[in-house]
């Protein structure tokens, strides 16, 4: 019992010296003793640790002190650990590895016919893809603190169950355990890929630092991982985002959910296709594999003024303006990034989706909501959940590695 | 600064004292000791300095105590202090006093055509009122420790300036400034009327302590206060909750804010009375006097059996449930509240709310979302707005009353 105590203290203290040097660095010792308020002999003996962990290194430059000797600065080391983001959808798998500075390491965007593979060989292709990735030359050599599996879909967090994914068919699958074994027990999260794309946008990218911010996916479905003070907004039973089955025309065209005119059936990306490609997009759904060629040929033809493409792209941007303007009237963000397939469309959805939600917004202005495309494309929210897992380090959500060196 | 750093450390612990006995009460010294980590001297000392501003009271009984001699019971003193509420909307001012343990001690409606009065006037009567009910035997012999105004409009909490109510014809009204100014500089907190009605119901009532809960505004206008994980959803500029603006019917009838179709031309009480008793009400816009005269005879008609008050009544439910499916789709609540003038109008609204909400929500049973009718009625936002004061003693937002009697 005493032992437990100690360690955790032990334990609280190492995170707060590895907050204090993410903030501060490069800074000494005794900057990190003033701004913990831990004793210097104290902070001396976890730097030490943190150093041993491959957490903290010394930078080599010294502080400009008036009185003493100068003191050694100190900075995380970002040569010794990784987390590594998937993100499932669709269509295609992305991975993205960052350090310890959330610095991208590596970014791999791989296509996959999720529907027509099914979950459990997704399961396995996710698996596949992770343990690629970490025998890269830029993450091979590190320690690999924890792994984010992004999906659309509901996913009930804590027992990392995908509840209900209709794009992908699936329902009940326990992928965070189907993910974990394969990986020796590595931490696994899984989250909705909305909710990791507003964490992606919240920390990069045009909006970052906007507290509420809308980050809408746009794949075949169209969710929204909605930021208020920073934090997501997950509702009552996980359900909150839900902006791709916001009904908006009544008599319209079937969704994946069974009912008819919700905003992915009418702005999702094979909605879009469907009505800009009518030549091009078969009867039955789209196979996972077609998505991403199919916008680059929509792309190439409104690029080309071609006008069934220009007029589909357009009414698609009026949609989503349609639903912007529910997401401002009941959340009132600060920034709107549309993501996923929607920022090669950019050109043509989002001047007419501005003007709709500009029209149907109570507030002035959609009460100051920008409305930016992504700059992160298809690995918003694999980049996401490789940050979200490396704060989880400085939170205490995940645990610190192990040494590696000798502390 | 020595002295303002001592007195900054007393009240907290003054605080913490106060929220502890309102969590453990009846509860001894030494009860408070064990749960603060405060040493007893200091609790006493604390406890004594409480009890000279009428905050904390010996309730007469002692403990139980197993060694020692027996400890004096404490509890809050429910009769020296008191918070008022006060609404303003286009036809009523309410007004509700509670005690210390949030208890309603006088509940007041005085109608009022705000519209017509303006805002000066209005506020005026708002003080007015405050001053009447100061006077009354339930709160004469207390200290008043704060007043909210609630207003249906968008408003800068903390300048406590009106920014924008369209149903009341008012922009910029410096409402805090013009009650605080009569009332010798007493606290005075201005919300908006759907905000303060959500914290009233997540206090009180049927979906008390549902943390993911939204309030819905049954007046002219519609609005919602939505609370997530048990705080205000304001957003990024405070225009969160304007579901009465979502246009769902793009050539529908006009709305107050220049649009057409938004949910409060369509559902909202206006609304709902031009179709229920179209011999009954004028072409212009209602006086503000003849609302709750209107809906009494809505009420006897669909009683009745009036067809067409039925039926008026019933669109208007099947519009709002398409309105909470929104909500529903982008926060997942756990409980939705019809308040206002909907309470009474809730066995013709709320069936058709609850089956055209349900069809429309992507989660199953929308999320599991209860909806109910509030049993404040129109006093919702006062109480709410009362509560929040009172709370405010615990959490250090208003000032601690002084010592009355020499402590």
């Amino acid at each position: 019992m005493e032992k437990v105590s100690f360690q955790t203290v032990r334990e609280t203290n190492l995170r707060s010296v590895l907050r204090t040097v993410r903030e501060l660095a490069p800074c000494s010792r005794a900057a990190v003793a003033a701004a913990t308020g831990l004793n210097k002999t104290t902070v001396s003996s976890l730097v030490v640790d943190l150093m041993g962990r491959g957490l903290v290194r010394e930078t080599g430059e010294t502080s400009q002190r008036r009185v003493g000797r100068p003191g050694v600065l100190l900075a995380l080391d970002d040569r010794s650990v990784a987390a590594i983001g998937v993100e499932v959808n669709v269509d295609y798998l992305s991975v993205v590895a960052v350090d310890l500075l959330d610095r991208e390491l590596v970014e791999r965007h791989v296509p996959l016919d999720a529907r027509a593979a099914g979950a459990r060989e997704c399961a396995r292709r996710i698996v596949a893809a992770l343990e690629e990735t970490m025998k890269l030359p830029e993450v091979r050599d590190r320690t690999v603190v924890g792994v984010s599996v992004a999906v659309p879909g509901l996913i009930d967090v804590p027992s990392g169950v995908v509840t209900r994914a209709p794009n992908l068919g699936w329902r009940n699958v326990p992928l965070g355990d189907l993910v974990r074994e394969c990986l020796a027990g590595m931490p696994v999260l899984v989250d909705n890929d909305a909710n990791l794309g507003a964490m992606a946008e919240y920390r990069f990218g045009p909006c970052s630092g906007t507290s509420d911010l809308v980050y809408l996916t746009g794949e075949v479905g169209i969710g929204a991982g909605v930021l208020t003070g920073g934090e997501l907004l997950r509702g009552a039973g996980g359900w909150a985002g839900e902006i791709g089955h916001l009904e908006l025309e009544p008599n319209g065209p079937e969704c994946s959910c069974g009912r008819r005119g919700c905003l992915e059936a009418l702005a999702g990306v094979e909605a879009i296709l469907r009505e800009a490609l009518p030549d091009r997009v078969p009867d039955h759904p789209l196979s996972g594999g077609d998505v991403a060629a199919l916008v680059g040929t929509a792309v190439e033809r409104a690029q080309a003024g071609d006008p069934t493409t220009v007029a589909a792209l357009e009414r698609a941007g009026t949609w989503l303006g349609r639903g912007v303007a529910a997401l401002v009237n009941v959340v009132n963000p600060g920034a709107l990034v549309l993501g996923g397939y929607f920022v090669p469309l950019t050109p043509w959805l989002l001047p007419r989706c501005r003007e709709a939600a500009l029209a149907r917004s109570f507030a002035p202005e959609a009460g100051g909501c920008r409305m930016e495309p992504s700059d992160l494309g298809l690995s918003a929210a694999a980049r996401g959940g490789a940050a979200v897992m490396i704060h989880a380090l400085d939170t205490g959500a995940l645990p610190l590695p192990k040494a590696t060196a000798p502390a």
